[in-house]
């Protein structure tokens, strides 16, 4: 049924050609989407600056361009993860205005201003091998308008480089901590600070590092109580999240 | 080195009987404790009505009011998780004020008002057996000042149910998401709201379950990217983070 | 003994030249196959339209056609899963009549008419990575003989799609649902239905979903009682067992 | 809204005293529960003899009594599964008609003659410590109205009893199989039939068996592609998805 | 101290330049080697026919050519596991009477006559994909001189073409049975006849097969008491063990 | 249809009141017992003195004595495994010739003289606490009629104490090795003699042991190929195919 | 053949009754114990002040009485471990010079002084409940004659208490790092130190944490490569290789 | 506040300008970098001979060349692990003293003499493919100053080899033992001597070894109890470690 015939049915139950319970039974089995849920989907992601996101990995650029042009079409936001410089040249094509960031392998598309967050996101990750995740992170919570500062190169056996951060750290809203091999600087990061604590294991490092599962069972059993934690390698979700967390809810 | 003998190094220093060179080689090797790091810390604590908190498993209920009554010489709210009206008998003795949540197992005491955050927090939580652990949530979420609304018993192969709460959902500031067995509650709650996810996995279930572990790893890999995870039952530590989520950022 | 050599015997018991002990101790070491055993499951095949299955996947194009004419002698349907254009280039030429699906990966051969189950069997799909095996699924289903519906891209993050299906979910006798990550949709699902749901995890994911595990594990712990699971990829394990469901039996 | 307000919409809409805009805008935000959601639900268990089932285990007897009751309220069978003697006395004081079966651990009541399917459903085990799961499958399909046969102590290591049983395994509609240790009697009897074959890991068994784990990927690899799988132990469900095979779809 | 040295001790002693006491001493601290233990060793292999054997999967042809070239120089037969074509070219250069096995994927040289174990090996494998690890072991038993029969292609699905081999079955000495996926086959057999199985799980198969571990636990789990196990796609260490078993014990 | 059964056809068929093909139509649909296959396999129990085991952990004394009383209706030998004294009690009501063996906790009743095997079996343990379940593969292969010698205590880490049983070793027909923990004994001993090495993991030890894991993989992956492996705490298995190498092939 | 046999040889051959050949003939089968190779191994024990160590966990009072009784008689060190007041009673009997320490669930005896290392060893510890396993290697390492300083609650989200312990650890020889949960301790310490770390992973957690697991694995993945690990709960272990590590080496 | 900051706080105390409360609390801030506490980091290593390492796996040649000169502007000692000859030559531009050894696959730079340590350290591998990690410990304890014997092909399975070696390993200050497999040399040879044996895991073997998990496995639960565990293929981590225990404490 859609919405015209919903309009047919009041018209013909204001005209009396319908009793009410006629009505009633009708609109017992009305199709979900005739009554604008699948509006409301979309009037959060135009209001709220929600990204659409592919995920490019397995993806050709064709298939990647065609994505995005589709997405394009009621989102604001669009972002591609775990891409690169060929799908970037594919996106360019329907979308010219699109950039590509190496480190983080994305593409981000944005139309219009985003929301501007007043808190502070910071990004911290253990070793050189986790940057490109970290980025991720990073360029998804820029993406969404969020200010944003990293602190690469911060291994928990080096404390006189962390604690030299100390100060900012304390400055944030909420911290997004990448970290491979035991997975321990959330834990000694959540000591520092007083926000939300995102951890992003990475699948960095080898033999009983298992992909990134040491880093994952140290986070979940993190001893500091402020930290959550999102899957392995998953830059994007934490820099989502953190976006979510930095914005005052508004609706 | 103590403070004091900090002053006598700088007095000593001010009456010329040290070099500066001498003075800054004697600061090199200043104990952190010295310079007042602790002491910012038990501000963190005091300033922000952050919880100390006792993990009760394992302890013997003099053990719990022996840490509780410590911890109270210089916080203004202790928690004590896992534990039981035996304890609760022993920490009363200490503790006139402290409060017993049966269902959440938990122990709360409360000094001073505590801030007062604008945003609710819901508490969702799959089965019934998935209870305790969603109590421990709303519990430690509550005696951090917040407003929390509770639903339980929403398990998505009751869609119905779960839909009719979707006005309620998204009116709050951040959801806690407590289930066992696979754990799908948290995306597709995730996909109903704009809001920050906190997914609990609780050890509920058999089998191929394994205390567990199926609801963490259904979690990790939602589908919906606002969804975070904490360890399985840590109910104390969804709603600690909640509670910094919830809690305008204010220094 | 050969089923000549069966006959001999009994017509040398009926000459009176063997005694009845003489017989029963021959029948006694008779080789299964000889007793027309064999027979009846060659019969199996012809009478239901049983599928000879090849597994392409690390089977060269040659050998694939080989088997596939061997299976032709006495099979009215071969099937061949994980495969290519490249195989099917080398079965067309010992079978013409063969079909190619490329999403599926598969190639079909049938010869006669297969029965004609009267209920639907509806595929769904939770993201776009998840079709092929969705599609393996569906070809084997129809190759079987159903009438076969596809619903694909309907993530429970999404839920207003998902529900404005829900009409067309209920007509079918049987569910085939394909889902990688959380693996949450056939628990959604068989909560909105009253008929078998033939859950297939996929390897779709990436880190702490480990090539499927976490699906695997959310689909065993279901909270819906109507789910049953198959092998992760296995989509023609479940598009086979829903012909199966589908089928009255007639024997 | 109440069912009685939206009368009320719709009367005032006849009345002239909201224009069908009004109207349209208060439908797109109703409750799902006021559309009958519910009542389909409902109507789902009523109509189709659908089971209520309460997990007994980790419950008291009161609260497995307390919650029978509410189901019994509108459901015309309710079934508890991994219970004792001691809840059975307290569901039969407020249920007089409730059936106890010891093997099975189960407590069944059933208020109003059940559907008729006209299959057979076999119930096969291969050890003895098998049977209360497989007991927990046979009664929870003659609960829901099905003929059912049982074939218990059948080992794959005694092919002799096995194949001796052929003629009557081939009889049923649907198979339920369940096997603790390597789990391989599904694979067997999926061989020796052409109708979907439901196995049931256990979690008998001791050292490398890993509580049914071994079992389960036993299963979920069987090389017979009629082969389905539940969770571990999960007797119940495998009755329940045999029921539903048996019962002809009819809605 | 070498043998020579022994000697002089010895002789010494004799000649009354040591006491009794020194040469007590002395023998107390004497490397073993020089006590003949390693010929004891070398001997070992050249009575019983022992094979050395290279793995040789990740060396070049070239190291295996040389490894091999030495072996030979102190034993009648030397075996190259997981080779192929180049590696024998190579080792053909420097052992012209080198055999290369293809399926097997070994090279085989044997100088002078085996033993001539009576009893019969049975190699029995379930899917063509396990034929090359079936081949490892009965190449391996061949080269140690035992008579070896081959049954490949017997799934326990098919249990007609299983049965109708019984009688050869259990006319071997001891069975090697090879399958992946669940690993179900040596549990038959093993109940069929009254002599060792060693099963030999495989990595065949995909999903929750594990590259084998599903099939190594059921073979574990075997509730055929039987049933011994060797490491997974272990063919040689198979063919090895049953030619011990074959090989009455003489020594 | 019985013997009697079969009888009758083939008397009518030689009266002529059956036709050939009616014959050898009843024939193709005898149910396999009636063949008596049964009777082969209880051929094989009496003449070979295969043993009747039962599984002893979780049932009732009474269940036990049960059993025991059918199994020893047509064999000659049953044990009992996994049991105690008052299970013992139960039994040697039944059969009091049964004799209790309190360090590998089991119960034998032999009934006849066992076969003669010729050569010896070795039972090495490494550590005190893996003595039940070395006691239990020596009870068992003793009850099968074999002569046993015992090795305990001898661990990897003192190999003065292996080496002083390296001549005793050698003797062998067959060694079962147990042990826990890092499970290396099967090794090293595997090294020394020349005959098959059956090797026990058992649960002994702690943390990342995972109750006989950390030995099961060890003895697995042993560098000795006249190594193989049976279950986790699996004496029976051992002592079984001890029992099976050390009898000369017969039949 | 004893130690008199070899004289016997040997005095044989001086006396000209037999040949060189025959004398080296029986030196080449010389048991080992013979040797004198057991004596170097209790050799090993009383001049290091080796412990014998006794693992209580599963063993009764009495038993454990017995085998230090046994092992006094040539070690001037026993200790048991994993044990209680109980055993302590049963040992006090034996030898009065017993030492119990209740925290770590040990027993000591000691007789003759230890050697005099010079280095400290620190144990440190991270949480309450992991002090039983910190003192379990306390007190082994002072069994052997360390001087040990105990560090304990120092966690890493309070680094505040870790810094200020920084010039007692650098004085240290070697540190033993003892930490449940996510088992970040060691990397933060190996950090701030130039000698040892030995990292022993506790059982202390909940949910995934898996009894040590996430500790273990995050100790190994250490990214302070002065990290070495034994098993989950192993303090003795740690407690013995410190002391290695301490003591000069002197032989 | 830099370093220059602070004398100037001082100075202007000491002048007078500010009260010793202003001084107190501009302390109590300081950065940490700025109190020395970086260049007391900077001074362990050039005191010490600490390597600089650099992980080479997935590096550029590049990228690896400019860590490298990096690290040597401050190091006198710079490692590459898991490289090769693209690397070296590479490295070789910036460093022309740099050395690379193919085995271990590393680049190591040294600038001024080593400190020399007095002990002996072993290194024993067990395996032909465990030599690339027991020449990546050997290297790196050559580069840290040690004087280092190796003793390849050491398997447990051999032991006549092991045990010629014997007088040669208890030489040894400490032992590094590499081995793959089932990984039992650790625990065969920490029975022979009395120092630290560093156990290294490697992921040679296939099947159930899962890439070093049974040799992992098996060292951390070894019955010698002088053996500590590091990551699988973590050479580089043992020969540092070693190099630590062989080297005095001089602080």
């Amino acid at each position: 049924m859609k919405a015209e015939a919903l309009r047919e049915v009041l018209l013909a139950f204001q005209r009396g050609e319908m009793t009410l319970e006629d009505v009633l039974a009708r609109l017992r089995h009305l199709p979900y989407e005739d009554l604008g849920f699948a509006k409301l989907d979309h009037h959060r992601h135009l209001r709220q600056g929600f990204p659409e996101v592919v995920f490019g990995h397995g993806k050709t650029p064709e298939q990647i361009a065609a994505i995005v042009a589709r997405l394009l079409e009621h989102s604001a936001l669009a972002l591609v993860t775990r891409t690169d410089e060929a799908a970037y040249a594919a996106v360019r094509r329907i979308a010219p205005d699109a950039a590509y960031h190496p480190q983080a392998r994305m593409i981000t598309i944005r139309r219009g201003a985003p929301s501007e967050p007043e808190g502070l996101i910071a990004v911290v990750s253990a070793g050189t091998a986790d940057i490109p995740v970290a980025e991720e992170a990073a360029v998804t919570a820029e993406a969404l308008g969020n200010r944003v500062e990293r602190f690469y190169d911060v291994g928990v056996a080096g404390l006189h480089r962390l604690l030299s951060l100390h100060e900012r750290l304390v400055a944030a809203r909420v911290i997004i901590c990448v970290a491979g091999m035991e997975g321990a600087l959330p834990s000694v990061i959540g000591g520092l600070v007083s926000v939300p604590v995102i951890a992003v294991p990475t699948s960095v490092g080898y033999g009983a590092g298992y992909g990134g599962v040491a880093a994952l069972l140290g986070m979940l059993n993190s001893c500091s109580a402020n930290v959550v934690v999102v899957n392995i390698d998953n830059g994007f979700g934490a820099g989502f999240v953190a976006g979510l967390i930095n914005q005052p809810k508004t609706h």
